[in-house]
C-alpha cells in the first residue's frame, strides 16, 4: 500500500450514511406488517441498543405464582426488524407459566436458575414434556401450546428468547375466562360444562 | 391450583395490548413494500375482518361474459400482511378470463358452480390445460400465463385465491392493446401481424 | 419483424427446462424447513395441479356434527412451496369446528353454503364474531384461537384457505384431553378441576 | 493483549467447519422450494465461485438477432440460495428481447455496450418505455411484461441481473406459438384472429 | 354440545400426521438453504428439543481467556428451520471475545453473570459501545463487527441468541491471521504493515 | 371470439390501479425495517425507474487507486423493495477495494473491463481467491469479508450487484481506524499492535 499516508478523496460519498443496518421502532408511528418505521438514524443512541427491563425480578404474587416480563419491541424498540425477541420468567415453587402460544414466532428457552418442567403439544396430539435444570436449552416450535411450571424448592428463572420482534402471547385460560368470550360458545366450541366455564369466568374476570 | 379463587395482580403488564397480531390496512397512507401501515388498534372492529363484496353475481354482459371482482388488500383492508387475497370469478356460457398472470402470487382456484376449463403455460413452454367441475380444485404457480373459461351450458363460479394480499394482475390483451404501447414496439416486441395490432387496438381502445 | 419467416437457431439453450416454475412434492422424500424435494420434471403432470378430494361432502355422523376435509400439501402435492392450501369444512345444522390454531399460517375463510359463525380472540383477549352468510369471507390471522360453526337450519359448507401450503391445525380440546398429556399437568397449566379434566379424557379418550 | 504469544487451545470447536456461509448447488439431487441440496463443504473449491459462461458473445444470427445466454444456478451452481443471477444480452443491430417475462424475480438491467430501449407494462396497463446508453441501469419488477431491443447502429450488450438464484423466463410468443397450446384456446383466451394464430404457429413451430 | 358422550368416528383423518410443526434436522443428510431435511417424524422425541450443551462452563484457559460454546443446528439439530439459536460465552477477567461478525443473522446478548463490555461498529463507522451488568440485554444488528469482553473482577457469562439457526461466526483475527490468505494480499487489501502481520500470522499459526 | 367488437363494460373495477407492482422509496419519509413508504402511484414516471448515475467513471485519485459508487436504494429509489442493487467498481492498475464486508446481501461480481483479482474468506478461514477478465462472474456469499483489487496493467471496471436494496458496507479498516473507536478497545478486541494502531489512525483520520 503505497500511497498510505496521503489521504486524498474520500472513497465512499456521505450517502452510505443512509444505508440502514438497523431500524430502531419510533413507537409513536403506527406499525406496518414488518415493523415500526424507523427512528431518524442522527437521533439513534447507544441506549437504543440496551434493554435493563428484565434486570429485576417479576412478581410472583399472583394468581399463578409466577411472572413473565417481555422484552418485545414495544418495551425495546432497537429488536425493530430484526427477528429477535425475549421474556424473563420468574417462577415461585409451585407456580407455573400456564398453557399459552406464540402465534408469531418460535421460542427458544435458557434456564438460569432453578427446575424448569417445560411441555408443548404438537398437531399430531404428541406431547413433549422435560425436567431442565439450570443451563439447559430448550426449542418450542411456533405457535403449539406449551407451559412452564417451577418443579424445585427454591424459584426458578429462565430467558424466553423469540424468533419474532412482535411474537404475540395467547395465554390459554385467559383467551377464554378473562374475555369477553360468551359462555355459550365456549361450551358450543369446546367440550367444557357450563359450570365449569361460570366458576373459572368469575375467577378470571371474564364476562359474555 | 390452590389459589384459584384469589385474583391477584395481573400477570402481565397492558403493554401486550400493542402485540400486532394483524395490521389492518390503513389504506389512507402510503403502501409500503410490506404492506399499509396499521389502522390503529384501538379502532378495528370485526368489521375490519370480514367482506361481503364476493357475495353478489358479477355483471357477465361485456366483451368476455365474465366478471373478475376482486377482494385484494384495497378492497379488504383487514388482510393487509397477512399473505392471503382472492377473487370471484362468475363466468357465463361461452365466457372467458383471458390469458393473464399475476405477478406477485400463486393462485389457487376452487370451483362452486359449474364447469371451468383452467390451463396454464409453463416457463419450458409446456402446456397444463384441465376440465374441472363444481369442488375440484386447481394451483396455478406464480407468475405464468393461465386462463379460466366455462365449458359448460350454464354459468360458473369460482374463487381464486392468492398468496399475497397485492397479488397484481395483468391481463394480456389488455397489456398490449388497451394500453398506449406504441404498435411500433408491439411488432417489433412480438411476431404480430400490424393489422392484426391495428384491428385489437381499435377493439380495446389502445392508442400510440 | 422482417426475418419472421426463417426460423433460426433457437433463442435459448435447453436448459432452461430447468427452471423451476413449480416443485411438485416428491412425498416419498424427507420434508425440509421450505417443504418436500420436487418431483422429477419429467414426471410431472396435468394431474400434479388438480385436486378433487374436496368435491366430495364430508361426513358430519360425529361428535361435533362436523367434518374439516384438508387438502394440505400430504394430499395434494402440487401445492409444495407455493404458499397456499385449503380445506373444506362441512357443519350440519348445530355442528362446530372446535376452538383450534394453525401454527404456521392465515386463514381466509369463504363460505359457499348455508350460515356460519365464525370468531377468534386476540392476544389481547379481545373476541371478533361474526355472522356470515353465503359469498362472504373472514380474514383469520396466524396462529390465533378460532372456530367456525352452523347457525342455520341446514347444513352449511365453506372453504378455509391458508398461507402455506402446511398450516398445521391444532384441535383445543383434542391436544388437552385426547392426547396423553398428564391429567395433573392439565391442572397445573390450566384452571380446570380434576373432574372437568377426567370427564372429558374419558369422552375424548385421552390418557395419562 | 499480555497473552498474545502462547496460542493455547483452540477458541472454538471444530464443528464451525459446518457453518453453511453457501450452499453450492449440487445439481444431480432433486430440488426444492428453497434451492438444491449443497455439495459437501469438503467438496468446495473456488471454481464453484466463479462463471466464465457469459464472457463469450451470444450467437445473433437468429430471428430475433439477439440472444440471451444464462447464468442461472443451472449454470451456476454456486449461486443456489443467495438470491442472485445473471444473464448476458447480446443484441444485434434492429435486433430485439421478444417480450416477456420472470415469474419468479424483478431484473436491474445494466447496459454495458451500445444503445438499449428497455420497457415494461404495469398491471394497470401503464407503459414505461425508456432509451438507455452504455452504463445506464433500469429496473424491472417482478412478473411484469417487457423487452429490450438495440436501437444503435451497432451491436448492443447487456447484463439482467435477478433477484432469486432461478428467476424463470416465459417469453411471450414462445409460450403462444412454440408450444402445443391449442390454437382454439388460443383464439378463446385472447382477442388474437385464427389466420394470425395459424401463421405464427407455423414460423414458431407449436403445435395443436 | 349434545351429543358429547357418543365419539363418533374421528374428526380427521390419520393425515394429519404428517403436518410439519417442526423440523428436526437430519444432519447426515446434505444441507440446503432453508436448512436439513427432517428426520422422519416417527422418530423424534422429547430428546430432540432439548440441549444440555450450554450447561457446562467453557474452559477461558486460552489465549483470550474467554470461550465461545455454540448450540447452533449442527450441536442442536431440534432448531433446524425455526430461526433460533444460541451460544454461551464465558469470558473470565481480562478476557475477550475478539471483533467478529455473524454473516446470516442479527444476535441478543444476555449478561447472566459478571459485568460485559459490548460494542459494534456500523456501516457509517460509529461506534456503539455499552458496559452491561447481570439482566441487561443488548441487541446487535445483522453482520457487523462486535466484541464482548469482561470488565469486572469475576468472570462473566452471557448467552447471545441469533435469528437463524446457523448464524456463522467469521473472527476478524482469525480470517486474517490463522488462514492460509497470503501476506500480500493482506497488506494489498487492508492498510497493515508487512511486520504486523508476520508477527500476527506467527501467533496465530496462518500461512501463505 | 365473437363478441369481439362489442367493447362492453369494463371487466375490472379501477380498484386495480391500486395494486402494486412496484413501491418507489419516498426517500422524505422514514424507513421501515421493509424498505421506504411508496411514492404516490400517480406521481410515478419512467424517470424512477432508470439510474444514470453509474454511468460516469469513479474518481480513482485517491489513497486506494479505486472507487465504489453505489446505486443503493438511497441513490435509486425505484430499486425500493425489489431485493437488488448495484455499484459500479473502478480500480486503477494497482488499485484495491480493501477487505470490507455486506451485513445485508450477498454481491454477484461482473467484470467488464481489465483484470480483476477477487476473492473472500469464510467462517471457516477458508480462503477463496480467484484471477477474473472480462465478462467472468464471481459469486460473494452474504456478509463475508471480501476485496477486489485489479492486477493488469490498465484500469478495470466491474459491477458488483446485490441481493438487497439496502445492501450496506462496512469497510474493514474504515471501522477500526477511520472511527472513534477507541485505541484501547481496538488491542484489546484484535491482537493489533497499539503502534500500529495508532499509526493507521492518524492516517486514516480515526480518533479515540
Amino acid at each position: 500500500m503505497f500511497h498510505i499516508f496521503f489521504l486524498l478523496p474520500l472513497l465512499l460519498s456521505t450517502s452510505y450514511a443512509s444505508v440502514n443496518d438497523f431500524c430502531v421502532a419510533d413507537l409513536k408511528s403506527p406499525d406496518s406488517p414488518a415493523g415500526y418505521p424507523c427512528k431518524p438514524p442522527a437521533k439513534v443512541t447507544t441506549h437504543d441498543f440496551v434493554y435493563a427491563g428484565l434486570a429485576a425480578e417479576g412478581s410472583t404474587s399472583n394468581i399463578i405464582n409466577a411472572a413473565v416480563t417481555p422484552a418485545f419491541v414495544a418495551q425495546f424498540p432497537g429488536l425493530n426488524g430484526l427477528g429477535l425477541s425475549a421474556a424473563r420468567l420468574d417462577i415461585a415453587p409451585g407456580g407455573v407459566i400456564p398453557l399459552h402460544t406464540h402465534p408469531g414466532a418460535s421460542e427458544l428457552l435458557i434456564v438460569t436458575e432453578g427446575l424448569v418442567t417445560v411441555g408443548f403439544i404438537a398437531s399430531d396430539n404428541s406431547v413433549y414434556v422435560k425436567k431442565l435444570s439450570k443451563g439447559q436449552l430448550f426449542i418450542l416450535p411456533q405457535g403449539l401450546l406449551h407451559f412452564q411450571l417451577s418443579y424445585g424448592k427454591s424459584k426458578a428463572v429462565a430467558y424466553a428468547v423469540f424468533s419474532s420482534s412482535n411474537p404475540g402471547l395467547q395465554i390459554l385460560d385467559f383467551a377464554l375466562f378473562a374475555s369477553n368470550f360468551s359462555s355459550s360458545l365456549i361450551t358450543q366450541t369446546t367440550f367444557l360444562d357450563p359450570e365449569q366455564v361460570k366458576k373459572l369466568k368469575s375467577v378470571l374476570g371474564g364476562s359474555g
